[in-house]
């Protein structure tokens, strides 16, 4: 059985800030190491001994060069690169990409996963993804739940309920993000796994379950796509039909509503989600940093030398044109001065 | 009686790195409005209604062009711009300020200031020079003793004996720079005052305590004088003779020495010297930066954009190719920085 990759890469990576812009965002930068997170992931569902297709790439409209340039750069040919006009949140490009399969590998099971999550344990996560394809083929939305290592409040959680396949159960409920103390009963409790945001499922079952649960999404997007043309290095969704498509995420648009959800669980793999600073390695004083009497600072600069005396855990980005000073409990809170610059018309550095 | 200025402008200001850099020290900066604290000394030491002679300069050999700009821009002749080939402390720039005086203008009394304070009454200050200036013309080494507002550990103090004259006083001690419990009784005790590094003196009673007192300096900085060239906008000394003379300050090579030494006090001016960033102003908001939960922060920046996000006393200082971010109670440390910076051959940063 055939798995075609179906990467999300219109994400704006905001709380990245201000190394992420609106130009390069965070999944195509270079955060860890020589290659970008969008890379990372092309690579890690390319190569699967013949199991995974050729990927499928769904990205904002203005970086169909960027994700052509990148792809080159990793060594894969894409089947195809679809441009958003503008962001409609996961369940749209659900939509599009369970239709374009239909149409171009209709056999084919769709692995819907994010560009920018880090995962360390390549092959472990390949090993998962079969262990949902049955399911998967038998008409259920699988969903990957990962082994929780501690009570981390950025995350959504998935509750698993009674186990139909080796390591793959119905589901019990989604859970948004906790605070803390509910985090910790959920570790406490076990049977719960973050939730990945990475998907696999016939073509065939999420036309149906979008049908059923949001048919003006499957309708926007279908539209938006029978009316793509190329544009921008891919194949622009039609701007009129897409910008009218229901924004809204896959989670709530359909797998809390769906009878045919489904997790794989534990996943241990190493999954992060670099959602903010804190999650991201800092640069080493190799790179020209110095930190005098510091304790847990994370630095990244993308060319100018950070100093710091005497302060603590503190992420602190550097740009040419921008600098980023927070406390790293706070690291979410960046997307506010994003905000705040649109607000301002700080077009120069979004 | 005419009182001839002499700005002492050799200063690193390394404390104020990153902006302050060997290029253009911190005294030559717009740390505050449209001028220079330089520009503001030089002001400050022309406006006496005919009692401040035009100003002797003695400057780091790299600034001569700088320190001719300057002035120019503040509307300023100097008399003359001496330039040091390398940094000898203050004891070898009073014997070339008081040798220069009395080549060139005998019966005036020398006025030896920093270039790189900040003083928020001009004709207060300029009262306090003339209270001085009689004890000066009786051979007298006069100093300046600031009313302390605060217990303050990073000042030296200067412990007041008998008055002389009115404001006049004999010292009892000179004090160096205490830790904030002594600090904190010197204010309870009264009596003891901010030492400015103010002095004024006639060339003659400068002489004379250095010959006394600190001979190799008067010998070293008198034949560098004699054997100056005109080179790089100023008058070098001579730099085989002046590297050869010992580096000191003026309160130990002479004023903790010599039995003429009095101080005029208190002085009550808004003496401010901007050693470190915690006594600077901070940048506003309309400059573009954000400070997103954060409380009492300072931005400084020549360029890029600062955001910061749940952080609290911190200094925050950007270039486009330096970022300082530093506890306020640690700014004095950020010379470590910069002494970092030279260990590892950073011309370029410094």
């Amino acid at each position: 059985m055939k798995i075609q990759p179906a990467i999300m890469s219109g994400g704006a990576g905001t709380r990245l800030w201000p190394l992420s812009r609106k130009a390069r965002p965070k999944q195509f930068l270079n955060l860890a190491g020589e290659t970008s997170l969008f890379q990372e992931t092309a690579s890690r569902l390319s190569d699967g001994g013949g199991v995974f297709a050729a990927p499928l790439v769904i990205a904002g409209r203005g970086h169909g060069k960027l994700v052509a340039e990148q792809l080159a750069g990793a060594g894969i040919a894409p089947a195809d690169i679809i441009l958003e006009p503008c962001p409609r949140n996961t369940a749209a490009v659900a939509a599009v990409a369970a239709l374009w399969t239909a149409r171009a590998a209709p056999d084919a099971l769709v692995l819907l996963a994010p560009a920018d999550h880090h995962i360390d344990d390549a092959a472990g996560f390949r090993e998962a993804v079969l262990l949902g394809a049955k399911a998967a083929a038998s008409g259920r939305i699988v969903t990957f739940g990962v082994k929780p290592v501690r009570a981390h409040t950025g995350y959504g959680y998935i509750q698993a309920a009674e186990e139909i396949s080796e390591k793959v159960f119905r589901i019990a409920g989604f859970k948004e993000k906790p605070d803390e103390k509910t985090a910790q009963g959920y570790l406490d409790a076990g049977g719960y796994y973050w939730n990945a945001g990475i998907f696999l499922f016939s073509p065939q079952a999420m036309i149906n379950a979008l049908e059923a649960h949001a048919p003006d999404i499957l309708k926007g997007a279908g539209g938006a796509l029978s009316e793509a043309a190329p544009q921008g290095g891919g194949l622009l969704l039609d701007e009129g039909l897409f910008s009218k498509t229901p924004s809204d995420s896959i989670d709530y648009a359909v797998m809390e509503k769906t009878d045919k959800a489904a997790v794989v669980a534990p996943v241990d793999v190493g999954w992060n989600d670099i959602g903010s600073w804190t999650e991201t390695a800092s640069d080493p004083e190799s790179a020209g940093h110095m930190l005098e009497a510091c304790r847990n600072v994370t630095v990244r600069s993308d060319g100018p030398v950070i100093g710091a005396v005497g302060v603590e855990d503190l992420v602190i980005v550097a740009t040419g044109d921008a600098v980023l000073v927070a406390r790293k409990d706070k690291a979410q809170d960046v997307k506010k001065l994003v905000e705040e610059l649109k607000r301002r018309g700080r077009e120069d550095l979004l």
